[in-house]
């Protein structure tokens, strides 16, 4: 009998350690819980860039260097609005042509959004966008209710909706708060509260701890859960000797006051997971790990290499304990 | 100096005439009313299909053989649809890929649907669109607000949507009546009404009577501001020869009661036009529209006919009296 298993998910990271996962354990026994936060409407369409790049990993669709969108894409639509852009009046935000949407891609936006628009909550659309890729495991959203993760810029000293600062302005200038709008009147999903507590084994993937994994943790008494079975949790550093292996993770936690190391993360983890996962490269870290009150297992995670994400899970599996 | 001429518009050929005539006639001075009736959500996003074929006509961009969308167009997300339409549940419409919408193509629903989200009336985003495509033409919807062509099918005994007559059925189903519903309650905007009552010349375009010209005459008091200008409004039978050029015309004339002719024509417009455009291919029904009471004007219309089309919107002009 295989173990259940619930990860906690950001985007890239997140997706490519499920699709390691899908290669050591039952799919049918595995559960996503997916940040929400990053989603937002564009162009009238709702779009869910987390849940969307774990779907098309997992189906092995996803475009292998960007590491979102589709392989094969091409780019009309998003180049024939240029056309629009050029014409749209001061005020209007209208056409924008800073977050890229391909062609195909389009079509998992156009469904989302005509389904919700019928009434059907995100975790069941999700579901239905996850079986017409042909994927076993459970996704589901955070919440089927709108979560949305701000950013207060530091020096234009505004707060901005996250793929403002993430896409628009490439996460390249500084932040100095991050808030989740709306996630303490968001209520925890049955299905996902399910998944938290009733598991086996709970891993929270290699995210960004503010900005992916947060927000989940910002929903009803989600800490709480984690915190009173965090001997069967395990979490997975996204920092690799010092650096994020995608996005900002490091800069982000400079800028809000956090160690940018494996350290960092484990202050952030310690009270929800008993165990965290690093890689070799931050050995010298161990003995602050255990400081901060967690247990280590140093094994290779940098997954975009051959052979590092099947044994990274099967590790990450067998530190959980009952 | 050019006098103002006004052109009542449906799709396809109204949007040929309208190319015609910008070769004999001052774009500036050229006003387009266009129908409304056959709008649509699909997927969320607010589709205006004659307004588009008479910009993309207007702009060179018309693809030649389809009459609708853009040359050189591509189908990737309407493709990616499939996957997705395979998936969705009974009851649900998501994902219709029976309304075909090209890459290109979607920026502009993209565009549209964007700014009347911001609150934009249909009729700037319209000309907002249509600067973008370099248009001098003012082209405006028949009002702002929604009024939708409904179809009731004699087999079926349902009232559909046009669209779900015209391109899902593909206009192949017997008609037994057609509403206009949000009509009555829709107001003129001023700059149609202008438009209608100061032009020097008002043309209506060779589009269906049924489906492209009444939605606009349903309209506050379209039929009166007309009527009293007879004699400088000039129509243009969108019937040659017994049969419609392009769409459901002929029959839909048949099946309500119409007779499906220019003789039809001229009965359903002697009340708004003083003047008939008609094909030499009819000149055998010019005693009976004269008896209808229109004058008649004999010129070649089938614009797909090389030359045909400056000609006849020569001929047009010339055949209003002030």
């Amino acid at each position: 009998m295989t173990r259940s298993v619930t990860v906690l998910c950001g985007g890239v990271g997140a997706a490519r350690f499920m699709r390691a996962l899908a290669g050591v354990h039952s799919r049918a026994d595995t559960t996503a819980i997916i940040n929400t936060g990053d989603d937002t409407v564009l162009h009238g369409l709702s779009i869910s860039p987390d849940i969307d790049t774990v779907i098309y990993t997992l189906a092995g669709a996803i475009d292998p260097d960007r590491g979102w969108g589709l392989r094969g894409e091409s780019w009309r639509a998003m180049e024939s609005l240029e056309r629009y852009a050029a014409v749209r009046p001061d005020g209007s935000t209208a056409a924008p042509t800073w977050f890229n949407l391909g062609d195909k891609d389009l079509a998992t936006h156009l469904y989302r959004t005509a389904r919700l628009a019928e009434g059907a909550p995100l975790t069941l659309v999700t579901a239905e966008i996850a079986a017409a890729w042909g994927l076993e495991q459970w996704l589901l959203p955070m919440t089927d209710v709108s979560v949305a993760t701000m950013v207060t810029l530091r020096e234009e000293r505004v707060e901005v909706p996250f793929q403002e600062y993430f896409v628009q302005r490439r996460h390249n200038v500084p932040v100095e708060g991050i808030r989740f709008a709306g996630a303490a009147e968001a209520s925890l999903p049955p299905l996902v509260r399910a998944a938290l507590a009733d598991s086996e084994v709970v891993v929270v993937a290699p995210s960004n701890p503010l900005v992916s994994i947060a927000p989940i943790r910002a929903l009803g008494d989600v800490n709480e859960i984690l915190n009173a079975r965090r001997e069967s949790v395990v979490a997975i550093s996204p920092i690799v000797g010092g650096v994020a292996l995608k996005g900002p993770a490091a800069q982000m936690l400079r800028e809000l006051g956090h160690e940018p190391s494996v350290v960092g993360v484990a202050r952030l983890y310690a009270d929800i997971a008993a165990t965290l996962v690093i890689d070799p490269l931050d050995r010298a870290h161990v003995p602050a790990i255990e400081a901060a009150g967690m247990r280590v297992v140093v094994t290779p995670s940098v997954m975009s290499e051959k052979d590092v994400g099947p044994e990274l899970a099967r590790r990450t599996l067998a530190a959980a304990r009952r």
